[in-house]
């Protein structure tokens, strides 16, 4: 035996652990919990494909926030879910002050939980009739990528006037993070607002439940113009750098754990900027089926894949699993 | 807008895309496909849990291998599975002439399909009583690294005697990759069979379908003490290596979603080694049950994990979706 | 011997070849071939001391390109030279309508030759009275670099408007690719452009013969201003990097074989950016020469230097010797 | 103002600026405290040259060390003091058992305090009449590599059975660490112990108050033909794969603060192995001094320098100053 | 003994230790003199805290500066010194004809030694009623960015226009850097003066002195608003990134040896920039009084900390020790 | 324009040049002159396909060295050449200390030049009938690794008491280097012998000219069975940590300009290991034949290689231009 090749004989006392491990833990401030803000301001509506997840009205929410914040919950990422009768060409509900979800639900829990910390995801599919990411333009039907810029920063300012830290743009149009910035530095907003950039989003297969639950999937053609192509490192380095390059202040992979290796390049090009990993709706109902026909136990699957996330190099895991995650934090069972 | 952020520009045109796509192709020589052989030659026993694979008696596998190889298939992977009979505190089975269902097996393979490359896993879990991976010694029941490791040595050399030319040890023991190649020295096959090592073997949630398939299960403790924890990248790194300096040839990560930034990890510090993934049976599983379920197509899901195995960097994934994947290559669908 | 060191056992056997071997292979998808094309519709000159390699005129190019597509050519470059009396200082005959040779050149080979690649080379050395990559101002006669910038992009669009899909800017000024990007977002062709650029072009001994073919040498002076020098790394990675914040899609590196180091370089740096090799005049001819002189044999130099360039990180090489490449992929000897 | 270049947004909110923080706090596991035992069982005495650090007898150590248990002390390192009249060629002072004031110490301590993790200095330098760190041969009065190491490796294993749990080798002698490994093999200590290894360290002109504390001064010739050259970042890099190669379970560099570039690149190279930095006794003196002048707050420079030796990539900071460290701790100063 | 890994025959021979060391060596190239310019044209005064470094009055400094510059100076870093009588809100003394002691200094210095690099520190500190490094605003007393950053270009141009070579904003306020660009454009000096930036300026308690040197304490709040964290490497690379992207021609960290990891990283990720490390007060004073006081001796700490910086990749440091380490190049010492 | 793109400003003025340079100078430092000590002790022959080269004699060689020695040479590689009538099938020729060519030459050049480093190659293809790099063995004629690892060492041993510094095994057999250093170990010379390894010598077409120097041509078969197919960057790789892990001191890359990126490659990952390249005989032949020919200026060629082999990372270049590069250094055009 080679006995210099070992590698039992650093790891034997637990002061030697503590010293071995990299930091892979999960605290609270590792979760951001998205919640979907209904048009109707008393719903509570279960979504079939996603169990436990629900879509909450304005006058739900701060009763289902309570015991999390109670509990530890540190961030939120609202979606709103638009009334179809309000939906049109441009997505004018997002931002309208007396139809919007979002910005009576901004006002509410800032002002219930002065601690907590709101981001709004920007884009335009929820409250489109066409339900496409951006301004369909001409004959082409093709997305003009300046307008849907334009559009989205006008949005982003007036959740950030109502009152949110953080906007999330979700669209992956060039261009949108720039608006962005500019839109807030023109509201004098531009220090007192981060961009949290949906910065390499892939054209994934695991996406179908949220669609039932944020009620946005597209009414005709699909979303490969503008989400990445799932083999394509080289098309996600570039999609983050374009983010960097325009100013965004912490970066997404979505979705997580089939692009663990994106998270891994992400974090060692940008070790600087925080970044989230969108544990999506297909990893979510997966791992509660597989647990409900017996190939794993359910907390242990939910520890594997957040520890997995925050190996690769995750700061904060946007997850449905949150209020579960912060019972098993105080329980101990983390 | 800042016109020089945009990426369209690179991509528009077919002879563009592919100087523009780096290469995650799947061909059959991506793949390696496991089988499971039975002690009772006869057998053909479909595996509960996970739907689609079965345990082959070897008077059964050949016809079982016959239209693979005629649809591309390049290399397999040999588990045995033993007789309960048959099994002692050594695992003494598992390369005994006249009782081990492996060696027959191999003999058989190489002579019916002399192109086909034939790895076989080497470890002592699924040939002992007790179920774990090496030899049990003393009162603390514990493990006796170098004498596993010489027993393992012995039965590699076995195998390699029988005719297979990839031997691969997945027992995550120190020392055992540099006792192996010793053996292979003094047997005068050094230079004729390769070393494929299970380097970064995480002890994880995913693996309970397959112990029913190789009916391996341990029968007290667990194989923490062996297996790498789950967050732990930095031994995951020493584990690699560790192999690489007692001379593995091919390396491999096992899981392999939950994984794929250690395989980009591993890539990286080791580009001129052929990486190995393995997808395991609760991977396998947990893809087949989501698709039944609604929440993804089942090609769909397929390409997908394939392609990200790709990306992140693995050479060869070893898959229970061989079979329809060769068909699905032949169809022209992927 | 320390058997753990050695590396024969990883590639005794034909599959595991496949799997040690990186991606070296050379196809007609890695080869651009550069052509003169001459002010004179009926030109087929030779040129002295590039063995083998003409200026055509546009009535000729067709029936040259023919048998080369036939044999999978998918990509040109090309070069105009003028005649010497329709030079000016602004190089105006480049993309005069009437007189530029490319534009006719690119219209007719877009029509006989739709699936093939046509980039063009920008520059003013073949089109001006001095000889110089830029517009000359002032009394110190030295390069004015945004006009220079300005005349490229103008001759870019006009190129783009005549239907070529690349434009290549090979004069090294600061601010033309940020320029050529404006000028075709004006013309609405962002998208449907892609921009080349000869980002680390060096002073180099190895131009001479080129010089020759296109009628470019300089009147005065030198174009050390503006080409880097062979030793500077550091200015490479710079000029490199503000080609890549302008807003190029693909990088270039010219000359080839002297300057591997600086292809793994920016390979390395920019992995997302396909990337180009020049294998310039004097290469070409050093090699024809050396094998006429019998220091080696001319297809195995060839098949040398290719290999070469493809490992070092070279995704197409831009060579005189493409047909005959071609030929050797066609007849197996590749 | 470019609005794309600012880096305030991302830091304004508390929670925004836990995610951009990298882990660089202070915690009593970021700390080893180095102890000098005295021959003298009785000893307390003050360092002129180093304030606020004495020798301590094996009678009065556990009356000092309990407070800092109390406050939170988790590993010690321990030096030996030795008689002048008990010194000779060999050391054979250092592990003999009934002259040896570490070997006492190390099992008063283990009794005392169950959970303090235990690490030995081992050297020659404080044992041997000639005061060098290696066995001193032949006419040319130069070290004997080997015999010095097998010396070492007997002092390691007596100081191992003695029940401290880590040896810290600090003599920079080539094949020591493999040296000490087989004996810890032979002692059946080899998973039960660790080896720290002084890799990196440096000819430096800080050391001076140490000598007189450890009374360890070389009596002739000087230690530059076994420490590093202060510029020779390369053979640093050597000295530490060499450790790495022989078997160290965890590395150090020293000195500490003129020495953290070299952190850095060690930390990179193996960021699997807990590093260590070893704060000197000139670095201690240095801001004893500079605060007692006035350039400097004490508390701030303690803070200052700590936090830069974790960002650097430090695990954990060896210093004279952690019982104040502690204290500060304690009372929330840090 | 594992012979294989010995490193010590690497070195025995002359020749040898020449291939084996990389450059740390210092020469006159490698240094840069801070020299400070009194408004009192005839002044020579002490500084107490910084024993050896006076405040230099212009009709004083070319007799201080001749010996030096005979010696080998190649470089120096004027830093003015205000009359407090003067200074106002925005510091209008800075670039005042009549009134600053900088503007005739440049001219006198340039004119006297015409092949000595002179670079001008530009900020406002030193010239403010307030102190502070930028134009404060408002009723809460912060820091306008924009309006700072026009201001500091005013200076920077009017110290380009007196004859600088090199301006070097010390501010660390987002945007100085493009607004120096763009102001030296418009004067059309934008390819004749370099602008080193103080990217990595962190909020450490080394300056105290200097503040004495300078007359620029803060008269309320301090600058932990606008210089970095010290424990933070990340919005060090962000810092630095954003200099880059803002066009800087070279880097620099400050202080310097607490932060050779820093210095490390920026050289590593901007290979292609001259790095500057500046050896502030804190540091040269400490390293005056650790000799004084027998910690080591006062030319071999000069020497260590020199290398040091120059191992860690600094091209050029900073440093008051500039006219005693010049003598010690003419002397042989180094 | 966008001015925070351009590079100029950064190098106008000639201190700002030296720092923005690179080390990438030629010095005698960085060159190795390749010599041919022919068995005739008269000898002074041309070699044809080498022009300038010769077959020196014993009683030749000082005399040719004495004006390079004056004109700064500081190391030498010595290649035999042996009778045809002395070879057998084990090179006993090589050190027979009677008739070896080498011995002598060594001894007589050690006691002249007493300042001048002495390499000597050590391979068996220059001294055996067959031709081959190692001992045929066996019914199939193949190489017997280890025997031949061990004769290798005998001659390096022998070859080391006659007084070289540096042995240059070039065989490319596994196992070579540890059996050299094992040899040194047992006569004593350990640490008084370097060992510069061929570590990636590939099997190029540009070795012609050479194999009629050495008379070292293969009378049957080839040398691809030991050295690197051209396209494998990744056996490159595992080549060289092969002999960093076997205890090289030194590292070498063979052949030079086309494998400038595995030279890049090399010192990336092994810093503090001296490089060095072999511009071999087609290169320099090469480069002869194209000045010839008037493709470039043989002085501008000899410097563009020099200058690129420095770039990419070389230390030293073994080069039969050295005698022409010292005169060009001597007068100044270097
Ligand atoms: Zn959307
Ligand atoms: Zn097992
Ligand atoms: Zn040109
Ligand atoms: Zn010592
Ligand atoms: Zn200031
Ligand atoms: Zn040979």
């Amino acid at each position: 035996m080679a006995h210099q090749f070992g590698i039992h004989s650093g790891y034997f006392h637990p002061v030697l652990r503590k010293w071995q491990q990299s930091d892979t833990g999960i605290t609270p401030a590792n979760l951001m919990y998205p919640i979907f803000i209904s048009y109707d301001p008393d719903a509570e509506e279960e979504i079939g494909s996603m169990p436990g997840v629900k879509r909450w009205g304005v006058n739900k929410i701060a009763g289902h926030l309570k015991p999390l914040v109670a509990s530890g919950l540190q961030s939120i990422l609202i979606f709103g879910v638009a009334d179809d009768s309000t939906k049109d060409e441009a997505g004018s509900v997002a931002d309208n002050p007396n139809k919007s979800p979002v910005i009576p639900a901004i006002k509410l829990i800032r002002q219930t939980f002065p601690d907590l910390l709101i981001a709004c995801d920007i884009c335009l599919c929820t409250w489109t009739t066409h339900g496409h990411c951006g301004i369909i333009t001409g004959e082409s039907q093709g997305i003009d990528v300046e307008k849907s810029a334009e559009r989205l920063a006008e949005i982003a300012v007036n959740f950030a006037k109502a009152g949110c830290h953080v906007v999330a743009p979700s669209d992956m149009m060039d261009g949108r993070i720039l608006a962005i910035k500019k839109g807030l530095k023109t509201a004098n907003l531009l220090t007192k607002v981060s961009v949290l950039s949906y910065s390499a989003k892939f054209s994934s297969c695991l996406y179908g439940p949220f669609r039932d639950a944020a009620k946005s999937a597209a009414k005709f053609g699909n979303r490969e113009a503008y989400q990445l192509p799932v083999g394509s490192a080289g098309l996600a380095e570039k999609a983050v750098d374009r983010d960097v390059q325009e100013g965004a202040d912490m970066l997404m992979v979505k979705p997580g754990i089939y692009y663990l290796d994106v998270i891994r390049n992400v974090k060692q090009k940008h070790p600087s900027y925080p970044l989230f990993a969108y544990q999506v709706s297909g990893e979510y109902s997966s791992i509660i089926l597989g647990a409900k026909n017996g190939l794993f136990g359910l907390e242990a699957a939910i520890i594997e894949s957040m520890t997995c996330f925050r190996r690769a190099g995750t700061d904060v895991v946007i997850s449905y699993f949150t209020p579960k995650i912060l019972d098993m934090i105080k329980s101990g069972e983390i």
